[in-house]
């Protein structure tokens, strides 16, 4: 069988395995970033014009495209309507980023830890992964400006607000730096926004390519974590010469977004009625990682550190004894409880162990406790005693 | 500006301003490959679950699988739902198809001449793209041969029924020759049917990939043509060995498929309704072939030769005196006429001129005759004349 040789590099998938094992209804998952059920509204799909079952645009449709533009620009990003590619889902847009930018050996600057979905893709396409390190304020800068100063990367991939799957928000002055040091470089950002409007403690910041003076630029986000992932609507929002391209390259991946996704997606964006669903779901999450914080110092206190995030859908735990949490799978499944390892989140695996991600959203709060305590012994049983050590 | 490699063989697209120019309502347009608004059926999207709202899986949606399975085993290719990935349309089956196989030079044998969006993505990746040519019976068997013996193609991508954009359908002898040779030689098939349920003189044969013995292959379609477009719905069935990485490219690509839908293609596929949908549009279409042939027959018998395809939704001309039909554009379009020049449907367009796609379901019949004399006008008068020659 004689495939390319950039499938050498497709990941058999861990992820895709603990997913699969947290299918059945008895595991308390803390692995996914679903979104809650009941955080799924009700939708009226009466009004629908018979006139979407056409073709349509590649760039998508020119309302949602303005009603996109129009976000962001309350968020703070000045941008039209025509610099709106309209995605299936934002994992389109790193495809289209890793077809715009990647040949082999192609340098690209990430986040230690990063998106792992991001990560895959553009190893995939065969990126030399570059990371630099998070730290509770946002990048180091003092790496960064190393990284810079030895590489020459195609583009910087970050995730400022509410970082998967760190919880990292970038403070103030870190996003002026960075957008500084990519400036002085000369090297495009690609920022991801999934989690923005699941903001609980404050508004989020004003998105880090608004900073930018002189790198080119593209922003991207979806409607999967407000609204309704099955509709399987994203968005870029790009520098003007990058417009060109990207168009052909989404009409060359699958010609246009499904219309009446988009259609759908139109009549909330914007509108009372979204502002108000937005209110309810953050009440709703911030709740829930309340009570997941509560749970964590119950059981974890003596086993691991973390910080509580802002936002988003994570929390991200540092062992005090390091061990790779890959191995800790097995046994947690078999006590019905699911989680991710940090280890593939980074670059450079093996040398991140010790790390958890924990989505604090998906189980119920009446099977918390057991969930936590379970996976605590788990952990401790796998740590080695003081003695042993 | 950095792109990758690879986007240096995007191709600007022709096509693309052809269609744009076209979209004026004054324009009469044989360029597109749309379904006619009147063959669009009004949907219900009444009893849509709310669970749909939610993340799904990369393969699609279980019942759809099924439900595609058993069409297409109704129509001779033996397969199961596991068999079966659905795509965000069938564009998308050619974009992994290509992630899968291609390197840059991988040989890649086409129909010459071929889909323009399959070359175009083949192009794209890389490919070395071989053509054989075509005959009103379907492929050349020596000149298939020939290929097959100086090269070792990464697979063979076929449209074997009603082919975009000559019309031909390969015969029964045919196709039985080909399956035959693909086999001898182990070569891969990527058999394409977008057209196959718009069969207007009897029954579609039984697909190519059914008669293989060795080779594995991909058989692709979509309800794009049949159904509403704008749903993007298509899907891939291939051979078991090729379905893991094809669906770990799937969830790279855009995670899954619309599922909202999915649920509408699910309420049409294997009903009653829709085979009474397809005998409606069938007739519809049939009509439209019949009076286009008849409007040629008066406008074009002096200028250009063609076979009436049996399905499909073009004509394919081939003028007596051959000139570049891309240089007949901007002519028809200040005529308000749009058609698609034949030489970009080539591996090597500047060996194939005086060819032209022309779509008949698109234009209204009270404008056919209009449009066809003032297209064949546009003809004649760049034709150089026999004191000229």
């Amino acid at each position: 069988m004689a495939f390319s040789e950039r499938v050498t590099r497709l990941k058999s998938s861990l992820i895709r395995d603990i997913l699969a094992a947290a299918q059945r209804p008895e595991v308390m998952s803390f692995a996914g970033g679903l979104p809650a059920e009941r955080c799924l509204p009700a939708v009226d799909w009466s009004g629908l014009p018979t006139e979407l079952g056409q073709y349509g645009m590649s760039e998508g449709e020119p309302a949602l495209r303005e009603a996109i533009a129009a976000q962001t620009r309350a968020a703070g990003l000045d941008c039209s309507a025509e610099q709106v590619l309209v995605t299936t889902g934002s994992q389109q847009a790193l495809d289209l980023v890793a077809k715009l930018y990647l040949d082999v050996g192609t340098p690209v600057l990430l986040e230690g830890p990063t998106y792992l979905a991001a990560l895959q893709s553009f190893q995939f396409f065969g990126a030399d992964c570059l990371s630099v390190s998070l730290t509770p304020d946002g990048l180091d800068l003092d790496e960064l400006r190393l990284r810079l100063q030895q590489h020459r990367p195609a583009f910087a991939y970050l995730i400022p607000t509410f970082q998967n799957p760190s919880g990292v928000r970038y403070s103030a002055a870190n996003r002026t730096a960075v957008a500084a040091l990519l400036d002085e470089f000369a090297v495009t950002l690609v920022e991801d926004e999934p989690y923005r409007e699941l903001s609980y403690d404050g508004a989020p910041a004003r998105p880090l390519c608004a900073q930018l003076q002189r790198s080119t630029w593209i922003y991207t986000g979806t409607l999967s974590k407000t609204l309704l992932p099955g509709l399987r609507v994203g968005y870029l929002i790009a520098s003007p010469d990058l417009l060109q391209p990207l168009r052909a390259l989404k009409q060359a991946a699958d010609l246009h977004t499904c219309r009446v996704s988009q259609w759908q997606v139109l009549q909330w964006l914007g509108s009372e009625r979204y502002r108000q669903h937005l209110d309810e779901i953050r009440a709703f999450y911030r709740e829930r990682r309340d009570g997941f914080a509560a749970a964590l110092a119950c059981h974890f206190s003596d086993l691991a550190e973390w910080q509580v995030p802002q936002g988003g859908l994570f929390f991200w735990l540092r062992l005090k004894t390091p061990l790779d949490t890959r191995t800790l799978l097995d046994a947690a499944l078999a006590q019905d409880v699911a989680f991710m390892p940090g280890e593939p989140f980074f670059a450079d695996p093996d040398r991140h162990h010790g790390l958890l991600r924990l989505n604090f959203s998906h189980v119920l709060p009446e099977r918390l406790d057991t969930g936590l305590e379970r996976l605590a012994a788990v952990i401790r049983s796998a740590t080695p005693t003081d003695k042993e050590l």
